[in-house]
């Protein structure tokens, strides 16, 4: 799986845990609600600043967000 | 400190542990030496496809890039 896969399926993850819409989260991360959906259909090459926004909106760390099995492997290494 | 500057040293951080120059690292992560010395400057709002090059030419994976003390603190959030 690539990693911009990875990433829209761990924002979905945890924004489900947290019980919002992608409406609400593109609300507190100030980002575009269509934005966050195709962040999370694995679409998008986010950059740094909108990984940690959105992080931040779903009330994890970076440490946190990367804390997740998911991350064990790079996609374009071994 | 902003997540652009945290990345940034936290790559020199981890190139230097690994006795790599700027060089070694573009070269290993297909990626110009310039743009390293900008990321590591922090003046790069990095993507994650790029930050998982870099990592993956650092031996690291992403979990273990951002499992540092620089990330237990979202800047823009709290």
């Amino acid at each position: 799986m690539d990693v911009k896969s990875k990433i829209g399926i761990r924002i979905k993850e945890l924004r489900e845990q947290k019980n919002m819409s992608q409406k609400d989260l593109a609300y507190s991360a100030d980002l575009d609600r269509s934005y966050i959906a195709s962040v999370e259909n694995g679409q998008r090459n986010i950059s740094i600043v909108n990984i940690e926004k959105v992080s931040t909106a779903l009330g994890v760390t970076l440490k946190e967000f990367f804390n997740n099995g998911k991350f064990d492997n790079n996609s374009t290494g071994s």
